[in-house]
């Protein structure tokens, strides 16, 4: 086999085949030998020990090379990952890859070649680290229809907004902790904006749903502009923020998003700290289903990609492919729904003046878009010159009442700041 | 495919399939047909319709039968269920079984026999219910050494744990309850005396220590002797009591048990409650997985079983079996750490006179026996004549001298019941 990239998840996988090379022998009857791998410089300096002579720079020698049956995609981001990607598959190997960006960008036709050329595409350290959700998702599930999938898949923001809330720390503090830890990257956009958490739930879903899911289906906020303040007034609520990833099917259509949300303190999720992962999923027959682990990291990450290339070394020994289709096609029966359409409870913080008639006045304008309010406190707290935050809960209402109600709300000149405004999750 | 069997599960897969047939069909590209069951009684009325052509009472009429490929084993119990499992196998049949005493009981030869005869043999639903805890300990974590197994795994007694707490109900009223909710069978015994968890645990051992664990290396106690009194105890002392099923792998050996266990109330398995199961488990690369869903029942079942089926299909259109060995034989170099030599921390609870020296009296033979004593709390209320609780936090020691100082200190006339013990997870 052969790896492409030699950074942290390259050098987990590495370092696992040489610890546990005789008991995977042991337990298959195989010898799993890394014959190259794909690197962009060969001088750096690393911390697994790599002889020099199974490094190389050129793909060239790892495509041509029918040795190699099983390539390992390790090197994260779009391209040249993509463009291996596609001519392994295209050159008849079997393809492991932990790649989420391409699989949820270009999943279509990756699946759609890697059943063309009858060869197996392990994709389980796409999602989740070390939790076995794909092969979960994909086989153990097989019997049920998903209704729902529901987690927490971004060990970054999970982590942030953790240590905000439990430590009284701003945002930018546990951002910078975060980094100094190597639980956020030097670049975090994709993981606080939540793309990253929208990459994963388009391709859940797609498993889930036995069909392609455009990522562009996925609507996605991050926790980019959450303040500490709102954790806090969240908390006192019976509160606690978490950025969800959500996807669920029923008659009204698929609806697929990605949001900071308010779950209730005893909510299961609530107890899924700093960088850990959590799935939930609930299906016709197998009720519901928790999967809780380590959603990224050099060790776990490594432990799913094994578990992707014993897979492929199966089927590679049979010269067959699965049996489960993977969901290359859009289906037309399948409609989004849009998130305007979609239904929550809200928690708004309105930066308003402190005066009498701006409640009511706030509250007139909700109850004209049939927005009912289920609790509200003012906090005597000024955060702007003379403005104060008033908190209201609601009730279920479409969000498309929201969006027109708080743009007349935030047009107002007793508001003096844009209203926050978090989903709840029931 | 064949059905031996057509109770509570068989009727679950039985509705499965006539529920997900087709959508199974698109997913396979196969259609999935039940030509069999196998059943006691002919005429008995079920609540699932069923031809009568598909039913018979000839075991023979399936095993000659060369268009059934596939025969899943849903009878329970050991006989007939063994023998016909094995006669499955031995005729070439990829066997799909839901049957944790065989399997613990037997595991050695029945493995032996499927690697053998080249067949599939599926066992997804002898654990967990719908948790697909087989498939990942088997395949999703294979590139792990897994040190250590920690679960509840058992419906019924977690039901009955959980209510005696949080409703103040006594062990009996609870298992009554449990009963007439249909989370405890008529003859209970197989649960409460931890016998189920005790199979269930042995299975998952074998498949984590890559090796056959003997049923009877597990050391088993039940929740029969547990009194409403010590769960409000150790609630007071910051602990839930669930039962516990164990596995271990560290330098001392092997420790696999089943035993009620003290948790402390930050734990995560204590917000497992009621008929739920969870099985936390600890790898080198991996980490830390929890898994949490419903361990029993119809559906949950019937989703396990037909993540099987599907298995066994596609080894079945490959000609092929699993690359993956099977846990078929005993390692030498394994060895067991009998229980006495374990160590925990220990709740007591003793029945003595309320009168001065008392305490003295017992803290001296735990003294002379090494055992030191973290909390002691003596409850005022009276439970015998003239005799009150007395309970008891100890820090870690070996489980031979609580057995040693316990027989002396019961043997005081000051103690007027047998010492109540249970362990403490740390």
């Amino acid at each position: 086999m052969a790896l492409l990239g030699l950074g942290t998840v390259g050098q987990g996988v590495f370092e696992l085949l040489q610890i546990h090379r005789e008991r995977l022998r042991e337990k298959l009857g195989v010898d799993l030998e890394i014959k190259k791998i794909l690197v962009r410089d060969l001088s750096k300096s690393r911390s697994v020990k790599v002889s020099k002579d199974i490094l190389t720079t050129d793909f060239g020698e790892i495509i041509r090379d029918e040795e190699i049956k099983i390539v390992c995609e390790l090197m994260g981001g779009i391209e040249p990952a993509k463009t291996y990607l596609l001519e392994s598959l295209k050159a008849g190997k079997q393809v492991v890859t932990a790649n989420k960006a391409i699989l949820a960008e270009s999943g279509e036709d990756i699946y759609d070649l890697a059943m063309k050329k009858g060869v197996y595409l392990g994709f389980e350290a796409s999602v989740g680290g070390g939790i076995p959700i794909i092969k979960i998702l994909r086989e153990a599930l097989i019997g049920n229809r998903i209704e729902c999938i529901l987690g927490i898949i971004n060990g970054t923001t999970n982590y942030i907004l953790t240590r905000m809330l439990e430590n009284n720390l701003s945002f930018e503090k546990a951002l910078e902790e975060a980094k100094q830890k190597g639980f956020a990257e030097a670049d975090p956009t994709l993981d606080l904006k939540g793309f990253d958490s929208a990459h994963k739930i388009a391709i859940l879903a797609s498993l889930a749903f036995g069909a392609f899911i455009p990522y562009e289906w996925v609507y996605v906020e991050g926790i980019d502009e959450i303040d500490l303040m709102d954790l806090k007034f969240a908390k006192q609520f019976g509160y606690i923020v978490k950025l969800i990833a959500e996807a669920k099917q029923s008659r009204r259509g698929i609806e697929i998003r990605v949001y900071p949300a308010l779950l209730p303190e005893n909510h299961i999720l609530t107890s899924v700290r700093l960088n850990y992962n959590a799935i939930y999923i609930k299906g016709d027959f197998v009720g519901d289903i928790l999967l809780y682990g380590l959603g990224a990291g050099k060790e776990p990450t490594a432990s799913a990609v094994m578990s992707d290339i014993v897979t492929a070394v199966e089927y590679l020994q049979f010269n067959k492919f699965p049996l489960i289709r993977y969901p290359s096609r859009v289906k037309d029966a399948l409609k989004l729904v849009p998130i305007e359409e979609s239904i929550f409870k809200y928690y708004f913080r309105f930066t308003a003046v402190d005066r009498p008639g701006v409640l009511s006045k706030i509250s007139g304008i909700l109850g004209n878009y049939g927005i009912s309010i289920s609790s509200v406190v003012q906090i005597g707290r000024q955060i702007r010159k003379g403005a104060v935050p008033v908190v209201m809960l609601t009730h279920e209402t479409k969000e498309e009442r929201v969006i027109g109600a708080l743009k007349e709300i935030d047009c107002l000149d007793v508001v003096k700041a844009r209203t926050k405004r978090l989903r709840i999750l029931s």
